[in-house]
């Protein structure tokens, strides 16, 4: 890994505090940063090195995986954190943060490599992209990278502005969008199962898989961000991104090699061929819905319309589930159904892929209920894989399934953000989206965005459940379950 | 289940105590007997039938899975059981059984319905056939049924010889050969570990796998049987029989339906693609050896040719590995290895089907070492499936193989011989072995025995081994290695 400075935009902000510190702080007690490596924190707070040193030290106390002990090794790591005031709007605070910057890698004997990490709202990504290349902060003699969380947009025409502007300063190749999901050990293990493994790749197809279940469920509710919350909806904020990750990477063709751009390739592919809708097939193939009040993990909660900072006649969506068909030879016909919600039973994200049924009365079970084949990968909170199998149960003798597993609740494994991080320090954008990815999928949104806000159905559904009945209808339609718990 | 007498020749043999006497208790405690069902117990002893009751009560306290309660249940199923001492040399002796039977079956009001077990010597098997005829044993008014134990013949000739005397007297539908493996949960699970699931189908010929490892290995030596085993050796002990049915198992072709008969008709046509070999291809492809004194599990154990009964100039082998094909389309070119001993390392029958490996370079292993995929079948001690599946590992960030498996060690399940006595009881004879099988068998068996007695290398092999050197050569010289423990 090359010595670099890391400049934290946003460096007071919630996601800093909870995933950007102690990622490096966990990266750093690890033994994977580089030798000569220094942060600079920028955020409108006036404070001193040693104040924000102190919300540093904070933050890991409260967020770090790794304890946080009062070593040589948290000393070291606390003796790289820089400070500088900063706000985005105005031009003289990125002088002064280049004079900053320069000063520091002159001392230091820093090459000029230069790391920007945008952890803050997304109303300043352009401006501070553009801003970048106008004070100069981005024509050091090193390389530049830019690493930017979503969202990436609120809809087509903004991300290809935020785009336009973010690719004045930097090259596609330079950009790190973040997507944490993919971040995720299972997540980065799809690949892995299917091709690091002869048996899957032949059973990848519309052949031996009759569809694919990806949910992501949450037991929160929208918490302090209806701001943003009430903007985006379930739809830009789980499934333009996360769900459209993890569907590419399940659906994607074997890469000609398994290489970064090699992968990017196949995994817009599957944007390609995903099959659009109209205004009449979003009301067939896709269902919103709304918590209301109930209870959760034992506990009474408020419906989203109770939520402090909602407004009491929102429309927007908590919960998304929809069939999505990607039209290509290997997946004619497969059905993939996605779901995502807040206020949910269960805190879970997982993919089920199920293989075909066994033609009925080949087998000899008496009532032909064989169960299907199923391949779950756990993705959270509990990570593994699971084959769901059918045996002759020793003590009914009957023919039913058993799950064959592995899973890792339990280990103290390295977080998405600690990968993501590494990886952007390390210029691996393996696991970063590319535009073309984010552009397609806002093309994909956008009609059932425009849907939502015309005259789709919002269901209600209670806190704790697992969703609005018009869900569950969806893929009963086709004969099949969601596969729950 | 038809209400039924259960006549057992051998009654106060070892095989009679150790297995079939504690089946029947078992089955009887579980609920699964016929309301009218008695048992008649015939050996050479001069038993009262209080002292054979007694002996059967010696036998369920030493070797029964459920615990003998001195309870009603217990008291019910001893009043079931009679005794007659016979000779099987002795034509009389046929004659009083008869009238024994004919009587009780009066008294009680049963059914005629006979089936005869002979848990005894083979020697005799052919005798009591032909006698069950002569005798009018087998002219009852209800269903007749001959259940008999391995060894079924030595060769090809004396099992055909033997079987012309049991079809005197049985249909061949009323024969039911034991090979106790095939009473095994996980072996009986093979068919629908491959039938009622459909990920393996597909994967489950020479384009995916690309080879199959049987292995039965013991600990023990050859106790007291020398008598019988220097005759038979593990050739015909172990490979005729339970091997061979194991590979059927794997290699068959789907049944057009999964019934009886259906089932042996796909499983013989194994034997009939076995590829047969002459002197020189045995000498390449299968490999004989004989345990030396060595340890086994901490003890000092003498070498066969110290074991009491066995000649101390012996050629009998204790071990066999052999490579061999199964010419059809489905194998074409996939080798299956099998492997037998005696004082071999470890207790452990199974079955392991090595899926092909992934192209070298095709996935970004750094040395390009990706461990095939592997699905194990595990029959004893242990009883489970495992498949090895290569993932990320977390702490390493290296692409090795965890496995997903479930296992049964400890659970009290029914015991193989319960599973083939209600089998055969319930004239099931889906699990027993067919005279096609059983001839088939012995011919490819046959020219290898014959090699064995001329110039083919008895390979010694030190106790608590895994076998010869020379078995291992066998497999490493077509790129493969056997995958123990």
């Amino acid at each position: 890994m090359d010595d670099q400075t890391f400049i934290l935009f946003g460096a007071s902000g919630d996601l800093a505090k909870r995933k950007v510190l102690p990622a490096l702080y966990n990266l750093h007690r690890d033994g994977k940063m580089p030798r000569r490596f220094t942060v600079i924190g920028a955020s409108r707070r006036p404070y001193s090195r040693e104040a924000f040193q102190g919300l540093v030290m904070d933050a890991l106390h409260q967020y770090s995986r790794h304890p946080v002990d009062s070593d040589e090794t948290t000393a070291e790591f606390l003796d790289r954190f820089h400070y500088v005031p900063f706000d985005a709007g105005n031009a003289d605070d990125y002088t002064a943060l280049k004079g900053y910057l320069e000063d520091l890698e002159a001392r230091a004997h820093l090459p000029q490599n230069r790391l920007f990490y945008l952890a803050m709202a997304p109303d300043f990504f352009g401006t501070i992209a553009v801003q970048l290349q106008a004070s100069g902060l981005t024509s050091g003699t090193g390389w530049k990278r830019l690493v930017i969380e979503k969202p990436f947009g609120h809809d087509y025409r903004s991300a290809a502005e935020l785009n336009r502007q973010v690719s004045a300063a930097f090259d596609e190749r330079e950009v790190f969008r973040i997507d944490h999901y993919l971040g995720k050990e299972m997540v980065q293990n799809i690949e892995i199962i299917r091709f690091a493994n002869s048996i899957f790749e032949p059973l990848w197809n519309n052949r031996f898989i009759s569809n694919v279940q990806i949910t992501s469920s949450e037991v929160v509710g929208v918490e302090d961000r209806a701001a943003y919350y009430e903007k985006a909806g379930a739809l830009r904020d789980m499934v333009q991104n996360h769900m459209m990750q993890m569907l590419m990477l399940i659906a994607m063709e074997p890469p000609s090699r398994l290489n970064t751009e090699a992968i990017r390739d196949e995994k817009v592919k599957v944007l390609r061929s995903l099959r659009r809708y109209d205004e009449a097939k979003i009301a067939q193939n896709v269902v919103r819905g709304q918590y209301l009040s109930g209870r959760v993990g034992g506990q009474e909660v408020v419906g989203y319309l109770n939520e402090p900072g909602v407004a009491p006649t929102s429309t927007t969506e908590t919960f998304v589930a929809a069939k999505l068909y990607v039209d290509n030879f290997r997946w004619a016909g497969v059905p993939f159904y996605i779901r995502t919600g807040k206020r949910m039973k269960e805190k879970m994200t997982k993919i089920v892929v199920q293989f075909e049924s066994i033609p009925d009365k080949l087998f000899f079970n008496k009532d032909s209920s064989l169960a299907p084949n199923l391949l779950t990968i756990h993705v959270n909170p509990v990570q593994g894989m699971e084959l769901s199998i059918n045996v002759e149960q020793e003590e009914s003798g009957r023919v039913e399934p058993s799950e064959i597993d592995f899973t890792r609740e339990s280990r103290n494994s390295p977080e998405a953000y600690e990968r993501l991080i590494e990886d952007a320090m390390t210029d691996d954008p393996t696991f970063f989206t590319r535009w073309d990815e984010v552009s397609l999928a806002w093309k994909w949104v956008d009609p059932i965005s425009e849907a939502f806000q015309q005259h789709q159905p919002l269901y209600p559904y209670i806190a704790g459940s697992t969703g609005p009945a018009a869900a569950d209808e969806l893929i009963r339609a086709d004969g099949f379950r969601w596969w729950n718990g």
